[in-house]
């Protein structure tokens, strides 16, 4: 199995790409919706937690780790691959930034995400410090994943706030753009017709699966460790707020959470 | 001291008016960012925080607690009140309902609030069993949080989301308009303006900082114990959001956090 976490449903969106770039595999997914959002929380409690999860994850016999959160990517990952060295642990940031490298022309990357992503400034030193010709522009998007989560998609409110968020860095010219958050892609059409440009749009969801096939391609041991699975299983540490509606909106159908907090004294 | 909790910033709301109507009084805040919101969390989590939370503000010396957060107040308060028969234990709700009561003419309520809060049907309920003839109308408004956060008061977007949530219980023709969570107090100009009419609006902070007055007024044993407080003091289980804006809405100044999770594992 592939363990996935996240700070809530918005890792979802990961496990669609993986789905449809891994459809063999099974996964186990854990959303800390008890402890949600971590995008506005401090460094050191992001990094406790994550290392609580993964730890549980590999008690599931997860023979794999996937971080699908952001501002834990930002935190918690090097710490992680630190502390897990037995098994591949990968995050949202570094497969997004390669293909962010790939794509951009002018060298102007932006980057949108919660503050908690956007504050700790990982986008932009791990982008500087492969090519510091690039200039980088940043927005905290802080009402977009509350507009996501109630389903409002293609609301006029949604698209007047993604101007907001976006313009600015527009103007600077960007030619690429990185959704550095989990919920985002749920509006990457939106915010495609909204900006109406020329910027290409990052993923970090796809980026991220992508970087797993061609990883597992080329590790048929952990590909068989990873196939000794059972079926799909979804936890989350408290009842997850819109999870059909989310749930749908990535797979098109309900998935069955299971309800407990393995961390809760 | 009085010991007043909340799941964050938005208690300070009710500290605001606590310290309106009882200015010589000396209070301790425990703000729980570690694991906010709690509008969208389940019954029992919630529960068992409160709990948590109510024990530690008494080791702390509080002689008074004040559930500051509608949610709480909703799942939490009466199993509160039955555990910790020594002190008194003030809540949201009763006295907004007592206000509204006493404010409507025409029997039809309108109550806003998170998710949870307005999932618990804790108003509807008490409103009726005190009056069966009235009509309730309520409207979840899962927005309204994140854009008082971001300090977006008197923005054309906060007005544009007032509306839709406003204008279904204005049809039904209510006269009085519960503001069913901490927040929404900083929005009561704006709210009044969007709705542009009659409708009286209830805040419960100020109805709960009358009627704890009230209580003390009569209770002097009680003030006594209270009044062997030193300084205000303010902990959050996580660094807050935005503590600086919003401390600024309501007090007009800054206020100095001391940071700690007592119920870290």
């Amino acid at each position: 199995m592939i363990g996935i976490f996240d700070s809530g449903v918005g890792g979802l969106t990961v496990v669609k790409e993986i789905f449809k770039y891994l459809p063999k595999y099974q996964i186990i997914y854990f959303g800390d919706t008890a402890r949600l959002p971590y995008g506005t929380k401090g460094a050191n409690f992001v990094k406790k937690y994550s290392e609580k999860i993964t730890r549980w994850l590999l008690q599931k016999k997860a023979k794999a780790i996937i971080i699908a959160c952001n501002t834990s990517s930002a935190w918690a990952s090097d710490s992680l691959k630190r502390k897990f060295k037995n098994v591949p642990v990968f995050e949202m940031i570094s497969p997004a930034i390669a293909e962010a490298l790939a794509t951009t022309k002018n060298k102007k990357i932006g980057i949108i995400g919660t503050p908690g992503t956007i504050k700790s400034n990982v986008y932009q030193q791990k982008l500087l410090k492969i090519d510091p010709a690039l200039k980088i522009f940043s927005q905290a998007c802080p009402l977009l994943v509350p507009l996501v989560e109630e389903g409002l998609l293609e609301d006029n409110i949604t698209i007047e706030i993604i101007k907001r968020y976006i313009d600015p860095l527009k103007k600077k010219g960007i030619d690429t753009l990185i959704l550095g958050c989990t919920h985002y892609p749920l509006l990457k059409t939106v915010i495609e017709d909204t900006i109406d440009s020329g910027i290409k749009i990052i993923n970090p969801a796809e980026s991220l699966a992508k970087e797993v096939k061609k990883y597992l391609d080329n590790n048929s041991v952990v590909v068989k460790k990873i196939k000794q699975g059972s079926a799909h299983q979804f936890f989350f540490s408290d009842e997850p707020y819109n999870l059909e509606k989310i749930s749908h909106l990535c797979f098109s159908k309900k998935i069955k959470p299971i309800v407990n907090d393995p961390f809760n004294v």
